[in-house]
């Protein structure tokens, strides 16, 4: 099977798309932006047993690789248009493939995403990045340098369900709930729409809540209190742990995929449908403090980092 | 160095970006498109030891890997506009990575491209994606699917000069010149945007003139009748090789970038400062004739194909 095979088989979707003149099949796509719209570019690569085990399910990369990209464009108050993918592999395998682009076809039809390129290659690892372009009404894009002192801070869901997932598994005590947050986050895509406009800025959960924000906070030029007491800890995370693994999970456990906002308390958008929590405010300054019934908390783990 | 400095130090620019209203720097880029204009979406993978030699120089891989996306865009007659990056890179070399973005930087540069986001991860080799968006006037782009029986078809440059590059290169009798061409491709982005609206059809030589001229072809249900006698052979490769070796690097070689292309004859714009070679004409079905002097030559090289 050569290359264009492999793409008309697997990866072109006779679907009616929104706003593609010519998609998969030519040098590059051809798309028709609507009026009135900035765009929103977007991408993320996951490698091999660096962001997801060797051997996990093809579907669940595909899904996985197309919802961290549209939890980008989510924190921008965005809406996912078009996508490209370049897709390195290590061989190819008809099965893997056929999986891997169900995945990642389901994560994008759930917003209404069309797959307009792509690049297949060969590697000795599996590589997989997606791009997605969005748009969003002229300057209502969600950047993270809005905060203010006296913001309320907010977070989508709960956060730390994915890392303590994948720690379970890699243990040989899967929670099935807890590794599906890992393996199919739910990219806030949306809610991310509801807040453009209202919220003061935003930032998606991929590298833990504490250093998301901080890069929030250090983009806002502000600070914040967080109150711990306050983290929204599902279930699952608090019936297999004590609170302090909970809270650090919670707090820099990463790969959550909600968002972490700022807003004016009487701007928050109406929630009834998704958990939204308060965990604590915008402070001047530069600092981040965390604080619980007891008094405050010191915690210097930021969430995770590339290449230290 | 996390990667938060590894991409403030090494890929911003403070350049004044056109159309960039947010860039690198946040969940994602905010970009302003021009009224009238469709976009161009392209991405194209270079991976190491399969596109490109493991010890090749980071600049010359920075470079190639924005030409070969730059070409695609040519190949639409687009105007390249911005473009974001997917690294994956085997460690965090300050050295590496300084001249792979002064490289990228350049070729970005020469047509006025701005690097508005990127993803750097780590893995076993290097992985380097780049996407690029483009614009065109609406309606137009220069698809594959528009040569007509009667057009003639054109070749830009020279062919078979990177393919011989490589090998004389790999042969440890490398020519300055044919290496170049594998190295440091000219996207023809200007000659590009200068057929829109002119060419029928078009596409550009990244697997071979053969293999990609019949990509052409069977998208726009035609036929052609190539003259190997007019393919445009550089004085560099008519020099190290005889004839026949000659037209197997021109005809199924790759790496080349030049754009292949129909035209009526009198469509043919001002070439005046590029060589433009008609090599053949479209003819009705679906047969690729190739002729010489002598008669007919038959080829089954039809270029680099992935996965055979």
């Amino acid at each position: 099977m050569d290359e264009f095979e492999l793409i008309q088989r697997f990866f072109v979707r006779a679907d009616e798309a929104r706003g593609v003149t010519t998609g998969i099949g030519d040098d590059g796509a051809v798309l028709k932006p609507d009026p009135g719209c900035e765009l929103i570019s977007v991408i993320d690569t996951l490698v091999a047993s660096v962001h997801f085990p060797n051997d996990i399910n093809a579907a669940d990369l595909g899904y996985r690789v197309v919802a961290v990209n549209l939890s980008d464009i989510a924190a921008m108050g965005g809406r996912p248009r078009w996508m490209t993918l370049a897709l390195t592999m290590t061989e190819s395998n008809e099965k893997w493939l056929s999986e891997f682009a169900e995945g990642l076809h389901r994560a994008a039809a759930e917003h209404d995403v069309s797959l307009v390129g792509g690049d297949t290659t060969q590697g000795d690892d599996i590589v997989v990045s997606v791009q997605i372009t969005g748009d969003v009404a002229e300057g209502a894009a969600i950047l993270r340098s809005g905060a203010a002192a006296g913001d309320t801070i907010f977070v989508t869901g709960t956060v730390g369900d994915a890392a303590a997932g994948l720690e379970l598994l890699s243990a040989g005590k899967p929670d099935e709930y807890l590794s599906s947050r890992f393996f199919r986050p739910t990219a806030r895509v949306d809610f991310g729409q509801s807040l453009a406009g209202r919220a003061s800025a935003a930032i998606d959960i991929s590298d833990g809540l504490l250093g998301d924000l901080k890069k929030l906070l250090y983009s806002s030029g502000v600070g914040a209190e967080i109150n711990l007491d306050n983290l929204p800890i599902s279930d699952a995370l608090a019936s297999s742990f004590d609170r302090d693994v909970q809270r650090r999970y919670a707090l820099s456990g990463g790969d959550d995929y909600e968002l972490c906002f700022t807003a004016a308390d009487d701007a928050l958008p109406d929630v009834s449908e998704l958990r939204v929590t308060a965990i604590g405010t915008v402070i001047q300054g530069d600092r981040l403090v965390c604080r619980d019934a007891n008094g405050i908390v010191e915690y210097d783990d930021s969430g995770y980092r590339h290449f230290q």
